[in-house]
């Protein structure tokens, strides 16, 4: 719980410093990768987020909640992005008759395509934005911090 | 210039233990604030940081394409977001004649208190979920790491 009752504690000029610097920085970030997509490759962001983790996972399938869980949208938003990308060929519903814990998205070898042809532009923009801006000792740090984080939120994988 | 010729040098172990954690758990964090926000004050997220925005600058104003610059939203769909915040009271839009570089957004004083209003949820989220999970090292390291980011995608305000 994070309560609100009485006085908050407000960030000191430290930790104003670091949010206000990863907040911005974050934002502008998935922009820049969002744009660079979108230019050479007419892909959005959120779809190849949606084939990235898909084609990670055993059969390149996902449960829908479980990739809500992983991605910017909100279960409803996903569910239309999902089905956008099955007009496209990109991922097809598949639904377990056994499993009553319902639907899986799973990636086409169309999809897997699409991904092939757009991780060099992706894994490009990552390294020249961020990745290869870090000392080796922040790209440590960058890790534990966000696997701090992962944890706190009780990342299902994790 | 991020070139895709040739084959792109893909992330090492330790380069996607960095990429991967942080880009999930910011999603995973933003989330996680915009559904505090939303529960308890039936606010969104992505409201909040315009007003947030706004309030720091000079006369609570800013230019719609400075703005459109620091947040999520692309360009057209901060038009209708503000349009949305202005017709709720938070927000109203302002032409100034003598300058041609258009449109600002400038915060009412219904905005202003509605911010007053949420912002211990949302500090209270920020501490709990990242600021209070990291070491002062961590504090010092996250605000370096994203600062070398902003400086890089030439934000406008460094």
């Amino acid at each position: 719980m994070t309560g609100t009752a009485g006085e908050p504690r407000w960030l000191d000029d430290g930790e104003m410093r670091a949010w206000r610097a990863y907040v911005i920085a974050s934002e502008l970030l998935r922009k820049q990768l969002g744009r660079e997509l979108q230019e050479r490759h007419g892909m959005a962001l959120a779809d190849y987020e949606v084939l990235v983790r898909l084609s990670d996972h055993d059969g390149g399938r996902m449960r829908m909640a479980h990739l809500a869980g992983e991605v910017a949208s909100s279960k409803s938003r996903l569910s239309h992005q999902i089905a956008r990308m099955e007009t496209a060929g990109l991922v097809q519903r598949v639904e377990c008759g056994d499993d009553a814990r319902g639907v899986f998205a799973e990636i086409t070898e169309a999809g897997r395509d699409r991904l092939r042809e757009t991780a060099p532009t992706h894994v490009a923009g990552v390294r020249a934005h961020l990745i290869d801006l870090l000392k080796p000792t922040d790209q440590t740090a960058l890790a534990e911090i966000f696997e701090r984080v992962l944890d706190h939120l009780g990342h299902p994988e994790r």
